[in-house]
């Protein structure tokens, strides 16, 4: 016989762009809504009765009202709002996760000053919060997605255990890039996200950058140990890491040679390097 | 003080396509192959010593050396022969997890028979099946991604909750339509896994079709109840089904009527429901 | 000083679904369109008025009127007679351009008869047709994209010229695989596009399957010509070759040869080969 | 009977990476290389004979062993290196044309300094540049790729023809926002292109940003009167802009306004809006 398992639903992809309109300057959030519910909603699958099933249709509508309604600063705190709006609202659900994610603009630049309502486009770069509200348990989990880095030098892999399927060339000197996806969450509550976003990124960077890299998980530890000890909020942190390969190409056949100068830039196969770092 | 938490790595999206040449007949497979190791790497995390990181370039070689030296029929048997590959060669690493999707290719029909080496493109549709392989215990599941239905008919979504926030109509007579997502384990093994998914696969295209749908959970749950009913070596199947939204034009501005005709589709943002059934 | 030059406006991806309620089988066409209006716009654009401007949500409200009042049938009709509506309607017009793309569905076989009202999703290729309207000067284009084809045998690349940046091997049996776009143009009117489209789509593929190889080029030029031969109403047709490498694996390091059996599918650099056949 | 028309092909998507290794800071340049060679190739077409067929393999490698040996600096100068390289040694070959695109990637502050071997990605803006020659003839295009760009009010529509088929309300205060893509052509060589694209591109946004737009198209003329007036060098230059639609949310239904502060980003359809400014 067959039985419901875990089960929940939502809506995502929610497009919001809020402009709010302070005198003699535009303020612009490009953010992307997504709401998940879990509950009792045995009945639904069940039997088809949708009279516990808040439609994703009236999530929309809810992300649109309340953004309306609340001035909105960090996006951990819209997500918050929106997570906590539901559960009340909707007596058999007893889980709401919402995900905000964030994309920049920057004020173009006019006769040196910027703009006071027109934007140019940032990288792909996403600020991401998701926020997990279980009756009164409130987490919120902070990070980045494709925070794109790449150094030139300063980055080797050698020493790892060679069979019969080796052919990789050990080097003490290769391109690293990758496109990273963190997440991290905190042990306080009562804090500035938006302040320890911006110090756990410049950390990661900088990381990234001075770091004696020997593989991307010694790269990724580095980082994940720096933003624990400079930023004592947050209590753990997780990389999710591509191996964006830069292959050197030879040359030889031509007669030229190539002191890790020319690369070719893949896209396929990628290694893939995730690890948490914790207090 | 900063600790190494959760943590593995691997390579992905390893394109192989394999050719069988049997005699006057061309097997074609498109494979597309990921590898996760997990174990105790904290020496490389911590102290950048890469004595046991087997690189990610010797995972892509032995896929392409393995796929040489072994028959390819169901994508399960070649994923539990790479997954089982990794952990007696690799002392540190305790846990391995091979994924492999595979994308159709149909022969090309010439004369009314099915050419012997030339194939043109199936749809989007992948075949997937993952293989974790632990000490001597082997799990495998088996799914399908972007296996895109729509039906005209035959769904509504009536009888749900209203609130302030509600704008949708009800409807006793919509287009459903989405891209399922889906996976299944086994309460069996020893089993044609080719044969269960040919199977699985025909249950829910027919359920999809016939079902007198309330919701996209209630589809779900009727898919997942079918399969069960009729695969008996199936012990749970998950789906994830992302509603993807077809609106009813209003034509009333144009003096035209729109008795279910004209649909606009939507990309984002779309619904988005999960469910597992199990035995 | 400055002044405008060509110039063109209109709405691109309008995308329509249409079901056709037929007794007890529906049809559905799922179809993307974009329009494309010419004339005299220079006091829209030096000016900013907006006098002559037909707006290109009208335009997407047309695609969507016309469709309930008119049976589409083949594209090029629809397309037809989009093109030919914006032109009298708008003075300063002188030239519209309409493409319509169509993504096929194949009915869902439920107890083998094909479904009434339930659909999968067939391959990524599109039908496509452009129809240009320019005062009694109406011109049809149909065409197909993304028609992926790929053969394991019966083509090779041998006998190129040979310089100093050559490293490419001469094979005599290597694995073709191509994307195709194909575009022709017809030398009489008063003609079933539906029909021709699906003959000329056949004598391609079969064309592509049966011809022996020495080139990409070799084969756009058998199709076109064989096309030409069994399709009198067309009178040029285009193509647009990627050809999608799959690269030999070399397994010698591992012991192991690798006859023709073992590739890597890449996706890019890709060569691109282009060329209109004519009679 | 059939003939050959036009025909070209080429190398697509050659991925190139070039570090400038100079004392105590590297150089990046992250470029993607596209050629195409036209030319009296009949032979290879109708007979399959390859003698005159430089293989796009050949393409590919030109461009890492001319990236060694040549200093990179304007992009356009890259491309004329290519560009011209090819007709001399093909004797069939008549025209080369050859597009360089290149991705910007920013140095990764550290303590207030510029790394020397750090980056992190930059928007998704892409400089290009195409050259083409033909016998003595060299003509060079500059651009720019997704040059996004939005701004919050300063922008209307109003004013346009109304038909049985309008439903879009006028309005005097709407978010602008597009892709820009943007080609230029020069009227005189010996040049510095940098400087020009870095002048030119300024010119745009300040214009966007501060011009009155009464539709795209108003914009579009502006931007281009900007250009032309104030880079003498530039002949030509042209828009196609993307309309990126942010629709006003209308929350009416929950009992609250939305004075232009909550819209929805639409991503299809859209309108496409296209103009050449001469000289």
């Amino acid at each position: 016989m067959a039985q419901l398992g875990e089960n929940g639903y939502g809506k995502s992809r929610v497009r919001l762009v809020k402009v709010s309109r302070r005198e003699g300057r535009h303020e612009l959030r490009d953010l992307t809504v997504s709401i998940r519910l879990e509950g009792d909603f045995e009945e639904a699958h069940v039997r088809g009765d949708n009279r516990d099933v808040l439609p994703t249709d009236t999530m929309k509508n809810t992300v649109y009202a309340l953004a309306r309604q609340i001035e909105i600063d960090a996006i951990e705190d819209f997500a918050r709002a929106l997570a906590t709006h539901f559960p009340p609202e909707n007596p058999v659900v007893n889980r709401a996760r919402v995900t905000v994610r964030e994309q920049a603009w920057n004020r173009i630049p006019v006769g040196g000053r910027a703009h006071p309502h027109a934007f140019v486009r940032g990288s792909d770069e996403l600020d991401v919060a998701t926020v997990t509200a279980e009756g009164d348990d409130v987490r919120v989990e902070s990070g980045i997605d494709e925070l794109r880095v790449l150094k030139t030098t300063g980055s080797g892999f050698e020493g790892y255990p060679r069979n019969r399927y080796t052919t990789l060339r050990e080097t003490s000197d290769r391109v690293l890039a990758t496109a990273m996806r963190v997440r991290w969450t905190y042990g306080l509550s009562e804090i500035s996200h938006s302040e320890i976003r911006t110090r756990a990124r410049e950390i990661m960077l900088e990381t990234f950058a001075d770091h004696d890299s020997r593989s991307v998980q010694h790269t990724a530890y580095a980082m994940g140990e720096a933003v624990l000890e400079r930023c004592p909020e947050i209590d753990a942190i997780a990389f999710s890491l591509p191996n964006k390969h830069h292959l050197l190409v030879d040359l030889a056949p031509f007669g030229l040679d190539n002191p890790n100068e020319i690369f070719v830039a893949t896209e396929e196969p990628y290694g893939l390097i995730e690890a948490i770092v914790r207090r």
